[in-house]
């Protein structure tokens, strides 16, 4: 059975809003083991309204649509479903003495306007709105079936919980289930072609998902079937394990946990503390090593040292080393990574130091050429990458390039025993 | 003529994923003084995509479609669009050279699931696409119009500017005109009441839409009407000083710029420089201050000085001002500033220090309690806040207050005449 979700309002058509609404009713779907197939947004005009009614009702076996069940004239959701169905709408008076009611209890007098909200679509099941004036509908038409919810997710929220929620079951087919494995250092097309004989192993009852942005890729592994759990799970194991072994290397989460979260975590299980030097980076991996909760045990400082007088400075780095090699070199990049680690008395040094652009590449050192280095015990390793894209890109990728030389390194050390 | 955008991806249809390109899109297409009818979201699954093209030509003139041109298994919209319109597929090996030539540049081996994006539907234009391999298409069929994009927002972007917006000239009526006045350190609802007789002012062809997230609010004022563009100006002019009057000392930008660029323009058209010293941003202040292109003639450096160990050893902060007052106080903020600017030789000193939480707070000191500082010639100013939101709220909102301090105080200054 094919779902799809309509949110209705002119308002959601403008480069301003999002609609979260769906966001919310497909979680709780999904929850209930169903999947979305199609959202829709369309504004108040009735003809496209009615289009777009008359589209869903022909592909979808469920349909969702909020919004449109107020009382002014430009909500007509209700009278265009009812149209399309051929059914009358039938006035209630129990909506009615509900809307006075609240209206009585806010001291607000009831507006000829709401009487409208008191019509109900012939044959469909009224769901209560304690938190608004427009109740909800739920009618079966056939193996169809349609709700319509308020578009207020104060409104919608609770509606959805306490009347959708519950009509759901039984609608799903068993479980759904996610895994979000997350890859870096790979690009989308060299992963593909390393996973030709990987899609030959999924089974029918898993989607494979991949989403490629520069420096980050990520496969979703969403099964859907009869379950048990257990089931499910076994499924997803063995793919896991296939992908490890294809792509095993480039691998850093299994559970779809962040890269810096995933250095901070191994950082912290090791009782390990990083400092880092940042030239082209700006901050932005001082940044992500703190976006998570905890984070001062184990990122003890950044030394940002975007003028080459900071680099000599902060770093002891020495001027002529600048001046012999450029300041966007390997050799820079190692003395900056040893300099923080050894004045921070921090387990690693880590520095980035490149030409994030547009401007400032030459063609020896061109724009988006960047040197990352890890200094840790006794040793330091230097990589070198050209990016491409803006210059946020650029500064994305270095930071992504530097937690993962990181992580790597971490991976060769035990955790603490806790 | 009616417009319909359609995104395609299964990870969209999930909980978690917004879709922003829609958004861009729509923003582009109000400029030309095109409205949006339909938007729809659809997965990989090659039934359902068909379906919601087939939907899309039949109830639309133009219809911009992005994502499925990737080389992945499940990237199939050129395929189904192609088969929908009974055209061909032909293989373009100028696509192949530029595919091949890019990854060259990388030092990257073109591989087979490439040579897919090789293919075009038949009668289309190629739109170029300088930052991937998947090329997009413009077609026309009969009277309507499609168009083909990437999904990747960093692809679909330049994409749009340069290949699609040319093409709407002539298909929209009358002018859209948007102006956008941003604001920081003012809450919603006091901004509301203070715009209450603002809205009164504003005529039927104008739409003034807020946004508000914490740290940041926008005023999106939006023109649509018969032009000429300078009546459409003037329209907005007026209205633009209307708020200035209300609200004004809380405006930042009136063209929509970010408050971390404005505080860039501002110091580089006054030559002056700012170093920072960060212990709860953790980075983010100099990650935003180097975003702006040319960064390095403003933005010297920043010490992010998380643990206390390096607050002392890098800014000559005495262990014993610490030890008084806590690391989270107005006088360990004061110097910090003072230090980071006496040691770096910038003209002004940033410096934040506060608790971004969860953990941490106390009675006497919330979490969301921070102190910013900036140290300018001859006096120091520090401002206490208490921010709430989580650890990333806490972040931003610290970094927004701190480029605020800076920016006010450099309007006092005039610019260099260039």
């Amino acid at each position: 059975m094919k779902i799809e979700i309509i949110a209705v309002g002119t308002e959601l058509l403008t480069p301003d809003f999002q609609d979260t609404n769906s966001l919310y009713l497909t979680a709780g779907l999904n929850a209930a083991g169903l999947d979305v197939a199609f959202k829709t947004i369309v504004g108040d005009d009735p003809v496209d309204l009615a289009r777009a009614l008359r589209t869903a009702l022909g592909r979808a076996g469920l349909v969702l649509c909020m919004g449109g069940l107020g009382p002014t004239e430009d909500d007509r959701t209700r009278e265009t479903l009812a149209g399309l169905l051929g059914r009358k709408l039938v006035f209630d008076p129990a909506i009615r003495r509900e809307i006075r009611e609240r209206f009585r209890r806010h001291g607000w007098p009831m507006t000829a306007s709401n009487l409208k909200q008191c019509y109900v679509i012939e044959g469909a099941a009224v769901l209560p709105n304690p938190n608004g004036t427009a109740p909800g509908l739920w009618l079966a038409d056939g193996r169809r079936r349609v709700a319509l919810l308020p578009g207020p997710p104060r409104e919608l929220r609770p509606m959805f919980e306490d009347h959708v929620r519950p009509r759901l079951a039984g609608l799903g087919c068993g479980l759904m289930s996610r895994r979000v494995i997350r890859l870096t250092g790979l690009g989308e097309s060299a992963m593909e072609t390393r996973l030709k004989s990987f899609y030959a192993l999924v089974p029918p009852e898993v989607t494979v998902t991949t989403l490629a942005s520069p420096g980050d890729l990520s496969v979703w592994l969403t099964y859907k079937g009869p379950g048990p759990a257990e089931a499910a799970a076994a499924v997803l194991d063995r793919l896991e394990r296939a992908l490890v072994r294809r792509v095993g290397s480039w691998i850093y989460s299994r559970d779809g946990a962040d890269l810096a979260d995933v250095v901070g975590a191994a950082l912290e299980s090791r009782g390990l503390t990083v400092a880092c030097a940042e030239s082209c980076t700006g901050g932005l991996l001082g940044h992500r090593l703190t976006g998570r909760p905890g984070s001062s045990a184990y990122f003890l400082e950044s030394a940002v040292v975007y003028a080459n007088e900071a680099k000599v400075r902060r770093l002891d780095i020495p001027a002529e080393l600048i001046a012999r090699h450029g300041a966007v070199s390997a050799p820079v990049a190692r003395a900056m990574a040893r300099g923080i680690r050894a004045s921070s008395g921090a387990d690693f040094g880590l520095a980035v130091t490149g030409i994030a652009g547009p401007g400032g590449g030459t063609p020896a050192k061109p724009v988006g050429l960047v040197y990352i280095a890890l200094a840790g015990r006794g040793r330091v390793e230097v990589e070198q990458r050209i990016f491409s894209g803006g210059r946020d890109n650029v500064k994305f990728q270095s930071s992504q390039k530097a937690l993962d030389m990181l992580r790597k390194s971490l991976m060769t050390l035990p955790a603490k025993v806790l």
